[in-house]
């Protein structure tokens, strides 16, 4: 096919701008992929390369299509791969018309961080989170991300992506465990290898004043690693506890009866009324009032939530339909126990995700695109899923609960006598 | 070991009766079995087996323990077992000292059919559950299944075995799908036979006038299963849905874009600001009230959701905190959504879960386990938890919802005809 | 359905013998479900129920029919659960006709205890092994069990089942790691205890002089796990190894090179070039001759074929289709190589099958029914299917070669110090 | 850190040149991740973009480290990405020094279009497959791909990279299932649409004179698709047939018997003697000879492999240690196995590979990158394994057999009718 017939026909178009490392992180193949894949055709204007390393580089690309919606569908793919349109102007703002009603055409957010051009003035968007929408109140510059059961009546909202800026992270170039096994998920790698960096890169994060949140399920308690996790929790390594009734309920009858589930976690045999055990615990969190009150009382005396009590680690613990009790500690209202983890977001540098899909997803949705996400699970399809979910910097490892936390805590520990 | 030097130490004993079909259907060997394994003893006192297929057998059994608590346990287990504590008397009872606050030694219930003897009579359980509490109120011969959340100060409630008679199901001796398939998880079946199998249940339960409902996840959706199941739905093979958020939000994106999450289901495409359409479903569904009102005001007009409001097949949105949105039929409070879900049990006949854990495990907490159970997942992890968790009649496929609903329906039309 | 009319069409009758623990060990049980599940009928002409533990039980049922093919399909069933047909005769016996030819009717092995009666006389089959044919050498009372492959034109092969006697194992009653997670799979069981029980158990099988082999994936390197396992070949845990190609290939790459397929094992680096090492490490083999000459040359110097060649724990290396090289060592030849096997499989008491299907399929099938195995394996299904494959004492664990090795090499070293 | 500093120590260069579609096919991206990631620098020296889509570019980068063997290490690394090293030489030839041992430094191929420079000209490398050496016979020009088990003493073997010049695909453009698949494993797409499409690349496939191959495992007869995968056979979609033992055997036990492994298909009923069939099967087709005179003796009158015999689809059954027999046909030596698989890679355009791990390792091992893969399995873990082999082309589905295969050959036939 000769391009002068291609040319022929193409004849809406629209110049986009990139810079930064394009080349080098794949966000110029990108473009030029998203703009052919679509059905587009591109003329490079101008690209100046950067010759070394620290340069970075500039490209001007004039897209064509024969039709006009498609252009607008392909700048569209093309803003949220980082290009600017070139000749910007403010963001288009409109109301909603009522309670959580989105306007129509409204910008939808990505997790990458992202700014917004008010009264010819770019603004960062705060606490960005995928899916969301931009609310504006121009006077007072305030720029929010909503969550659509946020929006209300009469609330600006940003539509199109005129007068929107996303800026994709650019890889990091030091060679990190994310370099050593960034975006692959595989059960056959050297798992101890893999552990010890991950410690490391827990106390890095923390040497450098961030802060580490574990999202966990009640595998963790089952298969026996309750009392490594509360150790790691003792000596500061978890900044941040999400779960679910199940973890902390399991944690509770652990401690108060020395089974999960009936099962005695030091012989693994099933303990005769050991079923009942888990509803004793919530009742007795249920008659202290709760598991703060429970640590005060002393009825609640080891454990992963004794722990987090007894060092001011906070938890979220939302509820779900398939909850015995629940204890009286777990939100839930699904709304407001999303609210709830998304008001400690903003302070996460990294996130451990073990056992557990459905609290994994659910933090994930929240967490900009910069926040470091390790995923284990036994289940591989489990940690692909959760890496798929748009963070730029996840290392998955399939492994068992059970053996990962202990190894992690010998690690931690290993590395603390060393530094400390 | 002698067996004079066992009973010297065998002091405590209790005798426990058994009838039915006990040899064949494997109860006399996991009560025999059960003494053994906890470390008591046993002797024989009368066994009168079933000459023919259609008697019934009689044991006695005297159980011998060297200790009085074991005793106790082991006398508990037999009874979840079916086994009847000789001399009986009244079931005994003690308040809730306060609200979800379960008195010591509460007796847990099983999904077994039950019995309770108040006043010297026996009185079925209504709604058996497991792992909840029983509460009487001897004065009126109320009889109450409780999950620990509707426990309130003051209610009465069963403590111990004494007074209460399980019945563990009868092996059923038609070769059913049951018998085909029973208590296995395995991807190497005839799977169209199994599909077939499967179809001629469902017609078989409905034409004895029972109900059938369906657990269903969004992969039905993503997987293009979705046509297959309204139909199905239209048709009157479904008389209940039970789904979170997601499966009605992804069903309403495909009725207004064809898209889920934003892939056009007949090209396989990812359609550009598709990742905007769930958005604006739920949006659009907010606007208009309700789904319901969606499908009366002519906005949804076809689907999973159009099809249950227009052939008045209830439903229940369970909301969980990874929900986008949520739409506004989603019952957002976790114990809410399960009290609504329970209230539809009594009258469910056969459940079929499909690519669905968190809905399934909750639906299956609440069940009795004479309810006739089909387990659908694309991750035989996922098959066997589910169908371990009591259901005396599951059975496992391991397939994807893509290739399932739509050889199911056409099965299902198939004998449809055939049977018109 | 009244039993009169049921009788009047089952004319057809057979009177089979079983005795033992026949009760608790669920054998009567079975016996009386095959009969009805496969459309016959029975009476029980005599039972004796063992009062006590240790006393047997004895039973006595007429198998009844409307048709005599069935009758001696179900026979058939009963006697491969242990049942005797009363009026016992010689075994029957016919010659094949060519080479790996089966005579019609021939009698197929369980992988249970056999006894084969020739000339009035019962004798024990020797090397028992599932699928196989039962060859008889009436004059020298030569009783021999064949795979298909080994039968030649003229042997006498078993008929049937007449004079042929099962003994399905009776269950242990000490509580072992058996009784504790016997014929279950889990992902959520105490890692740490399950993996002491195993520990606990090889060291008592090995007090009692029984041999442990071990068969083992290449996944074992590729997670770091070599060196934990080449010492506990050192420390004489391991009497025997089955593999392959790949696992014996990357163990001498990680000695040669330190890597595993290209990855420097204690950094998680990919090595530059590291994709030739696997082709090297089998090049120095083939230029030393055997992987038991490259050790004397001074040229393999560790890992885990090392500590086999030093510590003469024998090692069957079987090709498989995927190989590359492969190394001198490996029997390339399908049928050689189970033969090879075969020859070791008498004297194994206990076998861990750890990151390998193939290779443990293979090994399964040659095992009798008494022998120990613990599967091991990141994949719940794999578990499972090792599982289902005919042993009656299987342990499933679902984890990481990477992490189970080294906690059971140092639960091992524990043990050892505890006691040496 | 200054660009000055670092240049200081970068003393070392080699300049390197790429052209293609370099850009939008992300080369350019990896040739510089390359090199930073491993620890060098660059500078680029000329830059031509092509303007337009159809244009090519061309890039001259000088590659800069501190160290000689780092910056050949990069160099290497490179040249697999397709970069040509300027300067150009003949290939470096190395003769064998034994059989089977390859000389040091040898060229290791990747499954990509290869050619090699021999006394001035630029050769074409027949048949490439990855991880094998390059044979040289400069005299005829004869250049071979030599896997290491066919090296003999003597040969002369190519040496580094240098006079070697890889290029990798460059992605087509248009969209066929590849783009709308490729590289991606999920079991959340609309698989009936996915199957369609893939229907439709085999027509294509096959209009442009293509042949296509099928890798199946033994699951295709256990979950009754075996009927389905015949009548593709029969109306000439399968052109080649690879498999194992397993698969043969149990195609032929269900046309003599109606089983698989025992059970009877139609009903999913375990047969009583059923464990014998696949025994007889075999045993059946040994007296026969093999599988082809079964056929034309009328002993084998359906299924898989009789349509292969009737249809003159070659097949290769590769031996593997778990298998009962094996059939006549069966190849039991793993190295003549892989030689006769290898034989007929060359004519193959399109694999599907079903439902066998083993096998379908087996054969991708000797695929060019050029070929279209399918990978179908229900276990999501064996995908993903499947496609990270080296092939550029392939697309995964996480499905059932049993589902998979009954509706391909729907849309096939429906293809069929429309353009019949």
């Amino acid at each position: 096919m000769g391009s002068e017939v291609t040319t022929l026909y193409m004849i809406y178009s629209h110049d986009v701008e990139l810079d930064g490392h394009i080349v080098d992180s794949g966000i110029m193949e990108h473009v030029l992929d998203t703009i052919l894949d679509m059905g587009g055709d591109f003329e490079i204007l101008t690209f100046d390369i950067g010759k070394l390393k620290t340069d970075t580089s500039y490209a001007k690309i004039k897209v064509l299509t024969d039709d006009a919606e498609k252009l607008e569908r392909i700048t569209s793919q093309l803003h949220r791969r980082g290009a600017r349109l070139v000749d910007i102007d403010d963001a288009i703002l409109k109301p909603a018309s009522a309670d959580k009603v989105v306007p129509h055409g409204f910008y939808s957010t990505t997790n990458y961080s992202t700014e917004v051009r008010v009264r010819g003035e770019w603004h960062e968007v705060p606490n960005i989170e995928m899916d969301c929408l931009i609310m504006v109140r121009p006077e007072t510059k305030t720029i929010q991300c909503l969550p659509i059961s946020h929006l209300k009546a009469g609330d600006l909202v940003v539509i199109g992506e005129q007068g929107v800026q996303v800026r994709p992270p650019e890889r990091a170039r030091e060679s990190g465990i994310f370099e050593f096994m960034g975006g692959q998920v595989s059960s056959e790698r050297p798992t101890r290898t893999t552990i010890r960096k991950i410690a490391e890169e827990m106390c890095e994060v923390q040497r450098r004043g961030g802060k580490i949140a574990l999202v966990g399920g009640p595998a963790i308690i089952h298969t026996g690693a309750s009392d490594d996790l509360a150790g790691m929790i003792r000596d500061g390594h978890i900044n941040l506890l999400f779960a679910g009734n199940a973890l902390a309920t399991h944690d509770i009858e652990y401690s108060l009866f020395g089974t999960s589930l009936g099962m005695d976690l030091k012989t693994g045999q099933l303990i005769s009324a050991g079923h009942k055990h888990h509803l004793y615990a919530i009742s007795e969190i249920i008659r202290a009032g709760s598991i703060r009150e429970a640590v005060e009382k002393g009825i609640l005396t080891s454990g992963i939530m004794y722990e987090c009590v007894k060092h001011n680690v906070p938890y979220v613990l939302a509820g779900s339909i398939r909850d015995d009790g629940p204890l009286p500690d777990v939100i839930t209202d699904s709304v407001a126990a999303q609210d709830a983890m998304r008001a400690y977001v903003p302070g996460i540098d990294m996130v451990l995700m073990v056992a557990t899909m459905l609290h994994s997803v659910a933090v994930g949705n929240c967490l900009p695109a910069r926040v470091r996400t390790i995923c284990v699970d036994i289940n591989p399809s489990t940690v692909t899923k959760l890496m798929d979910r748009g963070t730029m910097q996840a290392t998955g490892v399939v492994s068992d609960a059970g053996t990962f936390i202990p190894m992690l805590a010998e690690e931690l520990s290993q590395l603390r006598r060393s530094t400390g």
